[in-house]
């Protein structure tokens, strides 16, 4: 068998594409894909969760962020395939690489299904500015793809009303009247995580994110789902019949679409939905294009969920702690390694009864592993954990409460005083963001420069977010909130009840990294004369490793800011650990 | 004779025109107008340098920022015209108030040549869709207004290359190959700053901002400059000809663009030049609507512009030291009002023999004036400066090597905790900001937290922006850069060269205000494998009242950025001291 890419093109050839995009994707614009969609996985070899190849029948690229620079780079040698680093200088995007490589009359072709309807349409008016041509109805990975897995069907099931806070048909009431507010007959949603959200409906479809493979027709007076019906129980179809929720085969989905008539008006957003959806709905029918209703509700958790995933965080606090001491007090002559660590990590998890799983593929990076920022240990790449330097454990949990992300980065031995100085740099930076005030209305990208001062004063910098917000026993990572200095397309301000994530790093390639995370939930501060302000609640309980702190380069606030907490975290704790435990956990939280 | 607002209701009446709409503008989008364009002021009265009055038959609103809520709330006391507070909760903006009460039918007027041309194409689709009309040809102050004062024509001159740094034909080449870049033929300039800083040019046609009315028409091989000859001398004319400039009546330039040709692409800034100029072109002509390639440039000070500018501060800074001296150690016998007080200080600044003029009417406020953000005393407003709270003195002056902008707050007497509380918060935020390090691509909104934050943690905030770019013998608010973390339509990032204030105020209605402002340079700080850093230098050298201060309220590090800029001040100042004040400088400046 010809190699994928060989295939790939000699597809391209028989269809006369001479230009073929593969985005990271599935149907719905999931951060995370299946199995079924891993497409540019199986082209090029890349591994990582981002980035999109683009194939000509002599030059490849492929375009991925500052996260996976070092990981692409290793995974494509010996390709010819070519990393094109994202945001780096001299590096053009896609778009205006297409714009000087394209020639007139030459054609770029995508799977439109893959392709959210925006980024669609911009593809389209480059090939007319450009003189070429578009074809987003082909497959090509599809048509090469001999042992290519079958779409997911593992079993859906509903979130109990005592964890999801409010009712389904509380949730469809509101997103109707959302409806009826914009003049809107017919919603069209397609991401998955929304779906889950506003049917109280969970799955196993996506690797860590427990959602069902679905699209939704909502209507004033009817709701279809569309999905597998194998994945469905009586009980779990009883319910949703009960509360109006009409299934239907998932392939039944673009032909329902493209039989809309102009007598409704359709509400999508143009951001999440496919070029496929999108082109498929009858041009006569009038479209309303606005960001999903669930989108931003789905963000600002209810009272009930902000109580869940407190719980959630105690549980996950307990076993990180346990992880923490087993790690530092652990005898030289145990050899342990990333994925041996991993294992016990998620043994600790495991030993909480409302625990599902991990919310991600868990990061535990020792030696320069820790440099590259999402680095996840496989067989062929585990190391041991030594008794020098740092090691990096970026994990999550997926509880029925809740789900869980946290990073501490440990020093395994005694440290270089450069090592604690960034340390300790990143570490203000975290503490500063969590202790921000600020009015109502601002977005995260006026917060940033409190996660960011304590580096940028040194001239360091780390290449990815500061922050992401985090779903209920969804996506681990969720907008519309994030916390970036970065101007984003759209800044939505932060609201109370709203979970985001504080995560300043930094890394060295080739030596080491350090990142530091807490996820805050944002509240009420005061309302005074001058505007109602907001704050952060750290919700993360689990020490900073004192061990890599350098006091002396701490400002005397932030290392209240930080005895404060860690006086928070013995608190919460200790009642629930084991005495040997406890007697640790309050010298590693005593006050610096 | 009528009521100014009743004779205009009745013009409104005689050309059938529903809503007028009076903005606060010239020809040529400045931000102060001269005396000729004081429509706003002539109808309404309130005579604030912002603020739109819109009329209709049977209501009236004037909208302005929150630089102004209690000068216009005073001065429009007795009228009907309603106050519409922008931005505040519950107001609506002008377009939303338009769409809420403009009937189908009805026609909204206003003078095109006064409005910008993107502003007023957002009226026209607003009217479109309201089934409504729009007239932009009516200029109907003028009709009512008999005593309207003419167009200013005083005389030009022509600012020397050792001021100026770049000679005019360098700048025109410049700007000559910017149009060639973007394809344009041609280039139509319309702001005053733009055309005085690329042809080296100034007048005083504009109070404080030292322009000639004027507009421009630049192609490859004519530069055209539309102004009053009379304003001219034979010998600033003969100079601006060898430098192939050709001057034509002001009043021809509006015909000369009505007579452009399609063969030629015509450059503007939608956002800068008016409605009527836009629609004057003929509509076969491509338009190319880009930002002016001037403003850029005009905001990057070079390199003698950077070396006068300092100078300009050390002559600034001494004035504004002798000022505060002689304030700080007056006999309590002495009677001193705001206004006496500003003639003191223009005084200091008039012994400079390159000082030319005041850059903005002189804030003295004492007392609770100095709660309005923008007060200006009058005859009618002064007030004796007493020995209780704060007087708040925000000043500047142009120079022929640059202009400069200054705010310090005085203690006049013992204040009490509060009160240091709160000069202490701004400081903090004042010092913070100056001190930041961000690398190159920042743009103002992403640093303002460091000036905010101080204020925000106790509950208080200010309703004005926190820094604007300095003009070098022009406007001394200039953009495109400004700090303030509402994110602006057009972010520009900070670049080394640019000028732009630091003021962070606070304000208590019928009480006290606090403002404290320097005047930064960006500048070069380090380039490291994480990228390029920026940030700041102060330029403004003139003590912070230390009677103001609570030091056990500042971070040790903050006290440090104080003791370290006071130092700066004292060795540069001291030496053009007389004795007595530089002994009472050192006083004034001691490490706290």
């Amino acid at each position: 068998m010809a190699h994928p890419l060989q295939a790939l093109r000699d597809a391209m050839a028989d269809y006369h594409i001479d230009a073929y995009l593969i985005p990271t994707a599935d149907f719905h614009g999931s951060e995370y894909v299946g199995a079924h969609f891993a497409c540019r996985e199986y082209i090029s070899g890349f591994t990582g969760s981002a980035g999109t190849l683009l194939v000509f029948a002599n030059w490849a690229g492929l375009w991925t962020d500052g996260r996976y620079f070092l990981q692409a780079e290793e995974e494509l040698q010996g390709s010819d395939i070519h990393l094109m680093k994202q945001g780096q200088p001299g590096v053009p995007t896609i778009e205006s690489f297409l714009r000087g490589s394209l020639q007139p009359g030459q054609t770029l072709g995508f799977d439109g299904r893959c392709v959210d309807a925006r980024t669609g349409r911009r593809y389209h008016s480059l090939v007319r500015q450009l003189g070429a041509k578009l074809n987003h109805q082909l497959d090509l990975v599809g048509e090469i793809w001999a042992q290519r897995p079958p779409l997911s069907a593992r079993p859906a099931w509903l979130l109990a009303e005592e964890y999801a806070g409010v009712s389904r048909r509380e949730k469809l009431a509101e997103i109707r009247s959302t409806l009826t507010a914009k003049g809107s007959d017919v919603l069209l949603l397609t991401t998955l995580e929304d779906i889950g959200w506003l049917l109280n409906l969970r799955g196993d479809d996506i690797p860590h994110d427990p959602v069902v493979l679905s699209n939704l027709v909502l209507t004033r007076d009817s709701c279809i789902l569309f999905a597998n019906p194998a994945a469905f129980s009586p009980d779990v179809l009883e319910k949703l019949e009960a509360d109006g929720i009409t299934l239907r085969p998932y392939e039944n989905f673009l032909p329902h679409v493209s039989r809309l008539t102009p007598s409704q008006r359709v509400q999508l957003d143009t951001r999440r939905v496919s070029t496929t959806l999108l082109t498929s709905i009858p041009s006569e029918v009038p479209v309303n294009d606005r960001p999903d209703p669930t989108e931003q509700r789905k963000a600002v958790k209810n009272p009930q969920e902000i109580k869940n995933m407190k719980q959630a965080h105690l549980a996950d606090g307990i076993a990180l702690t346990r992880f923490m001491y087993w790690l530092k007090t652990r005898s030289e002559k145990q050899t342990i390694t990333e994925l041996s660590a991993a294992a016990r990590l998620e043994d600790y998890r495991r030993e909480h009864t409302l625990y599902l799983q991990p919310s991600f593929d868990p990061i535990l990076a020792a030696g320069d592993h820790s440099a590259v920022v999402h680095y996840s240990p496989t067989p062929a790449s585990d190391r041991v954990i030594g008794s020098t330097g740092f090691l990096l454990a970026d994990t999550g949990g997926h509880y029925y409460t809740g789900t869980t992300d946290c990073t501490r980065t440990y020093a395994l031995g005694k440290l270089s005083p450069e090592e604690k100085t960034h340390y300790t740099a990143v570490l203000r930076g975290n503490l500063s963001l969590a202790q921000v005030i600020f009015p109502a209305g601002c977005t995260g990208s006026s917060l940033d420069l409190a996660a960011r001062q304590p580096l940028w004063e040194l001239g360091l910098d780390f290449n990815h977010g500061t922050g992401h917000g985090v779903g209920y026993l969804l996506s681990v990572h969720e907008g519309p909130q994030r916390i970036h200095w970065r101007a984003a397309e759209r800044q939505t301000p932060l609201v109370p009840g709203m979970i985001t994530s504080d995560e300043p790093g930094l890394y060295f390639d080739g030596a080491y990294g350090i990142r530091l995370e807490n996820l805050l939930l944002c509240v009420e501060k005061t309302v005074t004369p001058f505007g109602r302000f907001l704050g952060f609640e750290p919700l993360t309980l689990t020490p900073f490793d004192l061990d890599a702190v350098c006091p002396e380069e701490m400002r005397p606030a932030e290392r209240t800011w930080l005895n404060d907490y860690h006086a928070k975290v013995y608190q919460a704790l200790s009642p629930h650990l084991p005495t040997e435990e406890a007697a640790w956990l309050k010298a590693a939280t005593r006050p610096i």
